[in-house]
């Protein structure tokens, strides 16, 4: 058995995972992709060597940076997704009856060609009439739309290289102007044990911008420093209260338990202290 | 600068660790002994190439092993710690001035004089007057004494090897006969992610023996499957209510979010299904 050792930049730690077989190795305009299967992790998606998910896990990270702000919304209808390349977002999106149009801007093409062939069960969200996959930048559709948006989600890949600005304030600012009174913004924003700082300095930027920043939380065990975050900011509602009707089956999100997703203030100073 | 590679047979990903410095490689009657420095993580013991605690992040572990069952007892008097070589567990439990004796049943002698040399800001409870250490077997110990505890805490190894029978239900018998009425067991019992069918069969194995169960969990990046989990259980109290009037300094624990730790039902069941 061969072993493929992970290799992030921003991590103290770098993990070693079995490989019982390589199925796509490539390289878009972008980065660099690999596809392997591994005995407990299942099939594994790694991009420039970073694993992005895992099909064990994956639902994890999904389902936790869609549902707390589609069941904080009585009633989510239009969505937009910036990256998200293997679907994941899209699919957990589009189990809402609600939802009237949803547009999803990644750039990498070849990251979803590469999801449809090895990750059926992730691009399943594709084949939805209500979603509209383009291939663009984020921040320009944005800028054009004269929308506003129920939800944004950011599902972004480490905050280094081209993903960066997205992590910064006039980007947020931006959101914040294109999401409807009653929306909800929800961003992958990386490790409360590893990249601490990241949560910090995000938690900073969309100070002003929102009336409420929250953080959810979900241990993963397929990134590094595991204790993941998802920046929840709104404009006027309180993301903590579930306010939708429908609530899709789900794997790990439970709506009875909305609010345990959220990171209590006493623990987040003591963490983030 | 060298690497360490976990070696954890449970595990189905190993961690890599850089290494600056090592400062003690030796054997004891039980197993290998490993302490080195990592840039990140700070110190690290390493018991039989699986890594026991960083400096960085052992409050995380010991924390919440201790504080959610002496914070849920009014006036914890005496208390039973099982394993816990490192002294972290000790510590924690006289950080509470209610506590009268603590008798700690640790079998591998030389793990806690590796703890006092290299790790003193751990075995810093050992200084205490109260805190008594035997080396002796912690399941004979309980056979043959007739006092009901406060509190048992079970700090123990993966459940391989000698620890096994520490897993199961004679010894969780054992135990509930030897707590009071308003006692509480607490025990590390693994990993959500990875062990889950470790966590399964101790809640089985505690069923009939307790009236209530639970599960706290906390994310760990120090272990491989991080979210970890102390099985807390009592004969007549809810351990989710905090009825002790004097809290410890913490720094990860808080008294205000106590319920929090606890792993609601919904989360749990999907979890577990």
């Amino acid at each position: 058995m061969k072993f493929f050792t992970e290799n992030e930049p921003t991590s103290p730690i770098n993990a070693r995972y079995p490989v019982t077989r390589v199925l796509y190795r490539g390289r878009s305009k972008y980065q660099k992709i690999l596809v392997f299967d591994s005995p407990f992790h299942g099939r594994v998606l790694a991009l420039d060597d970073i694993v992005q998910l895992t099909t064990r896990e994956e639902h994890f990270y999904h389902e936790l940076l869609v549902h707390p702000i589609l069941q904080a919304h009585a009633q989510p209808r239009n969505v937009l997704i910036i990256g998200g390349g293997d679907g994941g977002t899209m699919r957990e999106v589009m189990k809402y009856p609600s939802i009237e149009n949803a547009v999803q801007c990644e750039l990498d093409q070849q990251v979803v060609a590469v999801a449809k062939e090895y990750f059926p069960k992730l691009a399943v969200g594709y084949k939805d009439k209500r979603a509209q996959l383009r291939f663009e930048d984020g921040e320009k559709l944005l800028r054009a739309s004269g929308k506003l948006w129920d939800a944004i989600i950011l599902d972004l890949t480490d905050p280094i290289g081209p993903a960066k600005p997205l992590f910064e304030r006039p980007f947020y600012k931006l959101c914040a102007e294109h999401l409807a009174p009653d929306g909800f913004l929800s961003a992958q924003t990386e490790s409360l044990h590893f990249h601490a700082d990241t949560v910090k300095s995000v938690m900073r930027a969309l100070r002003g911008l929102f009336k409420h920043i929250e953080l959810v939380t979900v241990p993963l065990a397929m990134y590094p420093g595991n204790w993941w975050t998802f920046t929840v900011a709104s404009r006027t509602l309180d993301p903590k209260i579930a306010r939708n009707n429908f609530c899709p089956p789900t794997r790990v999100y439970s709506r009875d338990d909305h609010a345990w997703f959220f990171l209590p203030k006493g623990v987040r100073e003591k963490v983030l202290a």
